[in-house]
């Protein structure tokens, strides 16, 4: 089976969702605009570091697809799963910057936008993790030495959205400082080792 | 006529009709968010049922398409018949998701839910019909015993479909139930047979 | 210039502007549901039609690129004014759907209904008497006898997308019958001499 | 590291955001449409002005990916960051054509709406400085003479886009026919330079 529709439909998906987040920012129609925009940093902000998180993910699942030679049914499947969770992104994104913006219920709307991000780690883990195993059926020629480093690069992520999950109940600015740092790492990791 | 751009543009409505799913999730701004999300579960397991059953007719199709060395124009206009189906399923899903939520009319919801995906199952089924009967032309080289196994594969859906309308009288839940276990039924048999 | 990019670009803004069509169908949350759905009758049946015009002007718009070596760029911006045309449906196909629902200035929403297509058509044919005069430089290898049979072709669309402009005074339903028609006609016409 | 999906992911992008340009404007459903449609002319109007920016940002984006032959992880950051910016560009439009209807506070939404292009044009030429610096690596074949021509049209744009900003305290109307004066002067200088 060709990898290139796999890629289609992922970057598609990928694209859409990305793109969604704007809609999320609600247009003010009221008399103080500039007020109404200071309102509307929490809009911003969310929308700025998902953004970012679905860019990046899009950045390693660019990077992971491009060993591979054929794909097979379990690979549609599991790449299914991780698109589920980019797709709610939009969703958690906009739930996290109505109750930022209201006060109400914060912490609660902090624990789903932080799970959210768990579940996108893990989702993206098992996918990985199901790559490895697999290596050789799918066409996929990396050193073994070079899988070790990008595993220990991928299992990382997870374990620190479950910290942000936790700092829910403490912050909830605290969980988008986190998830921002995840993602500035997942960037700075790229740019030195282009594999990940 | 090339296949690639039936490709491109099937991905592309596939993907904009599976990411276009969570904005008929509705944000909740209320002062108890967790009520609030408990009481949006029927937007959450529809979402997650539509999802995956337009994943897997995604699946399909791509399995499909990989057959094709050439198209013809009854093949883009019944793909466009199959893709109208795929386009509607947000829109019964919402439809669902908001009745089983007020609990008002839930049968006809279930109704127009199950009807969108026997409507569904119906135009794969003529699209895969056209094709086993063009297939030299189309330059399809399939076996003819294989074509028998997934026909009858292909085949099997629509009558289940079929069944989930007559139990929308019955128990919306049971729609739910039906539908998901043609997605999971899908899912096996592509697993061992991958021309499915 | 390359045409794949063109074809790519092309085909997302087709797959998102007719998946967007669903997003105009309103989700009736109110008590007795098969009265809300037969309400809604205009909204399907403008659904049904846009999806189908929206569906074969893609069909032609790839039939047209199929013939390309190369791109220009008074190619790409022709190709930006089919496209902003095309992305105007869903807003037409709403207002028109609205308004057949509520009665009220359904001649106006007509009108614009109609005024969109005949802007459509009037795009696509200036999009393809340049194609037809620069077709050396554009690598376009159809036999000039050809050219007047598809040209007769795409240009009977405008003047019948005219008569559904002035219709719009005398019925509403008469123009979207004109416009279903102009569709089926595109489509028989497209099965007879697949170039068009 | 392959651009097809740098390319493919970033016209998904561009796609999806021309296309939601036509989601902002409001389907009027009163009982004069007419007026209605008279009073929602600053919604058309940005609608157009946008639509025809974001295309001829995407023929110039398309004219530069058309050099490279590899791409970084720079290049997809960088390039990220263009995408981002013209996601925002429906939401800034929505926003301008919201408060040109209302007439109140317009001298914000101006400035909003020419920040989000001036954003963009500082974003694209940091996009090309980088393009420029590394095109060696990048397999990049411009000679030295014309990368000074295209960088001198790039770099014209954001100080205009800079002079939009500050025409927004004079002038609402005259934000958009500046931003509309640099579409135009990209349109007629990308078809005499088409490198550029």
């Amino acid at each position: 089976m060709k990898t290139s529709r796999l890629e289609a439909f992922s970057d598609g998906v990928f694209a859409v969702a990305i793109t969604l987040l704007v809609l999320e920012i609600h247009v003010p129609g009221g008399e103080d605009l500039w007020h109404d925009l200071k309102d509307e940093w929490p809009s911003f902000a969310s929308f700025f570091v998902s953004f970012w998180v679905i860019g990046i993910i899009w950045v390693n699942h660019h990077g992971l697809l491009d060993h591979f030679k054929r794909t097979d049914r379990p690979v549609l499947y599991l790449n299914l799963l991780v698109l589920m969770t980019v797709v709610f992104i939009p969703f958690s994104t906009a739930l996290m910057a109505e109750h930022l913006k209201s006060g109400a219920d914060e912490t609660v709307a902090a624990l789903v936008y932080a799970l959210a991000f768990l579940a996108m780690g893990i989702a993206f883990n098992l996918f990985w993790i199901y790559i490895v195993k697999h290596r050789r059926e799918l066409g996929v020629e990396i050193p073994d030495e070079e899988i070790r480093t990008i595993s220990v690069g991928f299992m990382i992520g997870s374990p620190i959205y479950g910290i942000a999950v936790i700092m829910a109940f403490v912050s909830p600015a605290l969980v988008l400082i986190i998830i921002s740092a995840v993602a500035v790492y997942y960037m700075l990791a790229g740019m030195r080792s282009p594999d990940l």
